[in-house]
């Protein structure tokens, strides 16, 4: 029958995630899906928050909605429990379509070199940057290409609404309610002499607002971005773009789905 | 003639404040305006914010848009200076029409005591309770009548996204472009000990949700309540609600208003 | 006997802490110690931090050392346990004279009103002084009569380094080893606006200097003081001094006393 | 004659410092000191606090007295400036000996590799340590070999009292009066997720403890250690043990040295 749902399955390298994903691929085969490698209807990952992201950044051309699977220690993205009889609860929710799918933003990164070429990535959760070396980081921070700030500090960290509670927070971000329409810019450890005002405060930027920040003695230093934990290091980045991208990514989530409760038990609640 | 526009002057109590609304009536009548004290067409706030705030609490009555003169030290609020020549323009641009509104959102606080009376207030910045007495304040928080935290610490202030660069930000507060349709809620100094798990982040909240301080120990205890600066200790408050008001207040901003640039030079740019 | 050893008791008004201090008499009793009301020889404490802070304040005249029994939820301060076996070993140790004295720091509060009057008061965890009507405080700062700040924002927590994790870290104080012979102040919440340069940071103050507040615009307006939490408003405050008192407090501990421990289960280990 | 004193003059590389080194050799001659490479009675270090943290390290085996001339633009460390008149007095108070020598400690450290084997630094301002690739740093902390907290975040600062006005503030650190006979630990950004408990804040540790980071998850990662902004990147370090050294550094001061004057004026004094 042609009506039968392809499910592609991403999981975590470690047993539990293994285990998970075997247990779910078995009920799924018994409930008439497909796992595949190649057109699926749903992307469907399991372990934690890094999973998750990991999937996003592989299985993304496919345009398709994820379903996430906790199966990691603390895992704030993806919300479906891993026990058989939540397992089984999910696939009937995903058969009779009776879920939210709900349009989260990406991050759109562009790094311009000292010579240059440019190159491009994405983030879901978040972009940080900072200096390789343990160097202060200075920057010249642009709003919408109109000059905002001299930046002096440890780096600066750019978050989705959803991404707030990753690393964001750590460094003194607000928490959002995904749905916000808008990105957060978050200064890390802000130098704060007398000779320099950096940005202090946390900001929240609408959607439709680019920044830029032209990275000061950049020749020879290494900058070091991370992408939803995808890092590396660059030498000589003269700039670097962020903005909202036009793409969404599409999640699944059950009709009850209650982010601030999320927030309560993942972060707060201890 | 009939199209002569009615502007009620509000100023501070202080010499500069006073000079500088003379000035204005001056060049105003001179121009063709009506000094008026009733059926305004704009209000003419000139001080600083406190003015501001003044202004719109004591003439919200008249539901006109408001005209921000800057004749204070900081004033974040009033946008348009006071200078001879910048009083000229501004008059210039009210005749013609040549200028935006923005649409601000207000906040209702409702607050319920023990014997059941409710009491109403509003603000246009925040509003911040705390224990009058220097004791711990502990409450439980709720966000649309669902359980989120059993909050302890000095307080919280809930503040609009123009009033974030208030009280708020000394907090921990983020800092939101104006535009943005959500409020926020900054724990103050929230008590982090081993038996407690205080909400610890400054939160974005969308507009259509509404939160709700449950005071615990309030018999007998003090509550301090401050609407942007309208301070008075309430005894015996058990419930304090507040959302954003369905009423909006109108700002009259020049059209290049720049609300990042207004924050960098008042916030950042010593 | 002479030698027998004579206890003054003070306990929390709950059931616990009256329970274990009927308890311990018993036990105390039948080891032959006298209970007291007058010329002890020890004050057992009985109870959390604020019962240990108000028997320092009621029986500081009686100079001598302090027992302190946790029967609270928390407590910080008292680090013998109130079960039926810790409390024998407890005195067990009295008995044999097997124990640590610590001598802690007390801190020195002297208030000097518009009309010259002083009024004093101690502190043996910290001061704080913030207005009660929530309004910004203002003050100068001096330490040892010179100036050094102008501080504008919620106020500030003077604490010893024992006091260091009651209020002061919440508002962004250092822990110390309570044996660092210094003090420290804390701003809570500085109003770092473009036109003020308040204290940001939080100051480890040698034992030997004193600090001074001048209260700025201080008539009319309610000063808030709490000192290890016994609060009280006073009007028209003119200047406060702070400093390490000549006097110290005697505190038994057991030989394994161990600070970072406690710091490490009661604050840290959640 | 053999009274006369050698100076060996150290100076930053920009067009400033090698200024004020002319002129101040070409005074220093014509009063009779002597200006050598070898032996000398003091260090004179001509620049910002980079250029003394250099000097201190390239010199620090003549166990001779630094005096800091600021050539820099902020210059935290080096006090007396470089106008012509200054630098004749500054000349006069060595000839005299009218000045004071404070004596500051030093950090040492010594870092266990993977392998087995160590190596040595040290630090007159801090030392700190993250993860070169941008992935938290998890470690576990032990005082005096006893563990004390298994922590997750960007790093941690270690300072002395006369560092923390350097990184260490910006990361929460507490300002010390540089005679306090202590150091500081400062968690960088720690992860405050519900399943880790790291410390959250920062650290008075008396000099003669010991702090001993074992570093989780060493092996591939590359740790990034700084030492008086001495950076360098190592692979497979297991652990890093950080306390007061034996030795002090003797610095040159004014008798008029003020220490809360200088943080005012350059860190708070904008």
């Amino acid at each position: 029958m042609n009506n039968r749902q392809n499910l592609l399955l991403s999981c975590s390298d470690n047993e539990k995630g293994i285990k998970v994903k075997d247990n779910f691929a078995g009920l799924a085969l018994a409930k008439g899906f497909n796992i595949v490698d190649e057109n699926p209807d749903f992307i469907v990952s399991i372990g934690g928050d890094g999973t998750m992201l990991r999937s996003i950044r592989d299985f993304k051309h496919f345009k398709v909605p994820y379903i996430g699977i906790n199966a990691g220690s603390l895992g704030f993205l993806p919300t479906f429990k891993s026990d058989k009889k939540a397992l089984e609860q999910l696939l009937e929710l995903v058969k009779n379509a009776d879920y939210s799918v709900l349009m989260r933003p990406l991050l759109d990164v562009e790094m311009t070199h000292v010579d240059g070429e440019i190159s491009y990535d994405f983030a879901f959760n978040e972009v940080f940057t900072k200096y390789a070396n343990n160097k202060m980081l200075e920057s010249d921070i642009f709003i919408d290409a109109k000059h905002f700030n001299y930046y002096t500090g440890d780096g600066f960290v750019v978050s989705t609404p959803l991404g707030a509670t990753g690393y964001a927070i750590w460094s003194g971000a607000a928490v959002l309610k995904p749905s916000t329409p808008c990105y957060q810019l978050t200064p890390i450890n802000p130098n704060n002499s007398s000779i320099h005002n950096p940005l202090l405060y946390s900001m929240i930027i609408p959607e439709n607002q680019v920044l830029q920040f032209d990275i000061k003695n950049n020749q020879g230093n290494l900058i070091s971005v991370s992408c939803d934990g995808n890092s590396y290091m660059e030498k000589d980045i003269a700039s670097i773009k962020i903005g909202i991208s036009r793409e969404r990514i599409a999640i699944v989530e059950s009709r009850d789905y209650d982010y601030w409760g999320i927030f309560k038990s993942k972060i707060l609640g201890k």
